[in-house]
């Protein structure tokens, strides 16, 4: 299979965006239609986010080059919401999207490996993903082993660098030797992009950096040329299209953005709501990600991406 | 429910000593007669791994207070797996034993409040695990979810703060402010220990301290007197009883020590075995849990639990 960086690069540009939708099948806010109700058992709610994420897959697919699954939401139903991630993967990949999963794993090495032999790599993994969020607290032997079997299987790894959330700083900020500790990761991921960058310039390890924080996302990309970002913190968190754009390189790429509530429940949030409501919430979908797909080449670099 | 401390503690004092089963199972080292071949499907494969723990369970369940079981390794099978995870928790508390699930769960506020909804609870959530740990990267609002949790719920948060990898200290051994990274962050989750601490003086936060470094314990243990450390790297990694002797309060409370490998794949490890071998592979995890326990014992404060 081809590279990671080459893979999101092409899906980028054949999409001519880099927004990347967040399925985050938050059970109180699904659609009045498809909402299991409380008194839901697992198997029923974990029915009905497969149905809703496959719904917002089906109008996405030919928009966007990829989407994000939070394992979070699929994990807090039990074995039966796990079940629906690996469905709601597989269909993703099968309309054509590169799969992020978003569950920031992390481990010693012998465990990671295990964390990234299930979950990394389309067919030759039982989970399926693309691409894989990843914690760095435990340092470099708990994320070669990801990278490692990232690269054997053309997948790839964001290492949580400088997160979107007011608590982000309080760790992360610590300065050691003159840099925040954010700055400290990234020099150590920057490593592992350079090593395992091909032709393309980026290597098959990205970082995670919020859109909350824009001027750490200059400083960073700055920093570290070799990086795809996953830039989380668009929309509800506050993050702009403006915000953003000091994430991209001068052809418009190196990041993708991040949306998921303001996309997937745009039925239940203006300007959407009013206009499309519950019963018209995939056509709520559409429309907020062509809004923001206009709102982020309006602000991004010039190059390929616009021209698509 | 009781706080998680205090059912804790009950459970080692009833046991008389702090040994925690770690559950890694590894489909290539699985006692010959379970081992489902490397051409079984998943489903074949999570019958053997719930087959195998079932008989650790009902071998370790009489003598220690708790085991730990290794997320990594079921997720690594898919969807399966996790039901084969959800099916030994439940047999392991139905056994009596307190189950510290290792998934080292984090996201930003919301979505780290869905893992811990899903994760955490023996009878309220899906999973229902009595205590579940979590890595710290991602800051304080990623942390008090998890913790909110736990206190509503009886249940327990046990957060990375020195790991017993070599590459541990790559970040964590950082210094900012004088004092290196796992002490900033040692510092913290004391402060969310003594706040939830109860009658019995340690909190629903619990650490995760490696036993591969003993300084750091004896380091940590005096800094943080409310915070129930649980040591991993006893063991195949290294540590010794001696190593984790520091862990302990005067009392001989105040931590419980993992060892994953050289418990439960005791059969394939000297001296046990040439002495039981592949068929009697319970024999084996019996004795040499019931050799660990002797040797902690041995090295811990005299106490209540050495009293048993």
């Amino acid at each position: 299979m081809q590279a990671f960086a080459g893979r999101l690069i092409g899906a980028a540009q054949r999409r001519g965006n880099p927004v990347l939708v967040g399925l985050d099948p938050r059970l109180d806010l699904l659609p009045e239609g498809l909402a299991p109700g409380a008194a839901a058992s697992p198997e029923t709610a974990a029915r009905a986010v497969i149905s809703f994420c496959r719904g917002v897959i089906d109008v996405v697919a030919p928009l966007v080059p990829a989407v994000k699954p939070q394992a979070a939401f699929f994990e807090q139903l039990g074995p039966s919401g796990m079940t629906a991630l690996a469905e709601v993967i597989a269909y993703a990949r099968n309309s054509g999207l590169i799969v992020i999963l978003d569950a920031k794993r992390n481990d010693i090495g012998s465990t990671a490996m295990a964390y990234a032999d299930g979950l990394l790599g389309p067919g030759t993994s039982p989970w399926g993903a693309d691409a894989l969020t990843v914690s760095p607290y435990l340092g470099d032997d708990s994320l070669t082993p990801f990278v490692d079997t990232a690269v054997a299987r053309g997948a790839g790894v964001f290492v949580l660098v400088k997160t979107s959330n007011p608590g982000g700083g309080l760790f992360q900020d610590l300065v050691a030797d003159g840099l925040p500790i954010y700055r400290h990761v990234g020099r150590y991921v920057e490593g592992l992009a350079a090593r395992t960058a091909g032709a393309c310039a980026y290597g098959a390890v990205g970082a995670v950096v919020g859109a909350t924080y824009p001027a750490q996302l200059a400083e960073l990309r700055a920093a570290m040329p070799h990086t795809w970002f996953l830039v989380p913190g668009y929309g509800s968190q506050g993050g702009t299209a403006k915000d953003v754009a000091a994430a991209f390189d001068r052809r418009g790429l190196g990041a993708i953005v991040n949306n998921s509530r303001g996309l997937i429940f745009a039925h239940s949030i203006a300007p959407y709501k009013d206009r499309f409501g519950q019963a018209r919430w995939q056509a709520a979908v559409e429309t907020a990600t062509r809004d923001m797909i206009a709102r982020i080449r309006a602000e991004t670099p010039a190059g390929k991406l616009n021209a698509a």
